[in-house]
């Protein structure tokens, strides 16, 4: 089954290669970006400078093709894909959430990008506690993953 | 900028219409599901089973045309699209934080699905605290609204 989207919009980020970009906004607090809706959606926006964070959901444009299998940027054995953040992926879907600034017009200021320069715009929700935040969670091989790696290397370029 | 996708496999739900389909995980909490990884994909599930909770996302099949301003399910004035869950959108991407129980060969067993039967899944990701989770937040219009509404009406239809 083959689903079809179109960008609604860019993200401006300071991150021009994979090598240094950020790998989750949770390693990323100083990055600032913009996140450019086009002006056709625009009205859309209405409301949403109430939340304080809002979940971006964009296409890996520079992903490469999937393996099943993947070391992640944290760790160093081989883990299965889906239990993996990794880039490369049968669907490059990416997921931040990021801290909203403000808003002017079709243009949000966000703070946490770990996302390329230029990359499409999918999808924009407003980050809801209920809706999102899990407590009590098990961690699997991320529960005793380093703390002090931030920014992608090149193995996924 | 036009993005093609292909279904990783199918979520099971016991849901068969929009009406008195929970409207988010965190008001579905005794329902179960499974979620039907295509076999191909299955070898990328390695090392998930660890995780307590996943994220799914998933193409909304049956959405509608969207609108840039929404009633949404819970409140009773029009709100910007981006500043609601509401399932029309411009990419009709939906995201639930599911709990995780098992998993046999290329299906997971989960918790607190809110998605129709036979909805088009595109990622799984592990749900990682760090990562997903935020503190401190404000939820605009939602601070508000009402804890009693559990499934979607008919407005979306």
């Amino acid at each position: 089954m083959r689903i079809e989207y179109n960008a609604i919009g860019l993200i401006h980020s300071p991150f021009k290669t994979i090598e240094g970009t950020p790998i989750q906004p949770s390693r990323a607090k100083n990055a600032r970006g913009t996140v450019e809706l086009f002006a056709e959606y625009a009205a859309g926006l209405r409301d949403l400078d109430g939340f304080s964070h809002v979940i971006l959901i964009y296409h890996l444009h520079k992903s490469r093709p999937y393996r099943l299998t993947v070391t992640p940027f944290l760790d160093k054995q081989p883990r299965g894909l889906f239990a993996t953040r990794a880039p490369n992926r049968p669907n490059p879907i990416g997921l931040s959430v990021v801290k909203l600034l403000k808003i002017d017009g079709n243009v949000l200021s966000v703070e946490g990008v770990d996302m390329l320069d230029q990359t499409p715009l999918l999808d924009i929700k407003p980050y809801v506690g209920e809706f999102d935040r899990r407590d009590n969670i098990r961690l699997g091989w991320l529960e005793t993953a380093p703390k002090n790696i931030d920014v992608a290397d090149e193995r996924f370029k």
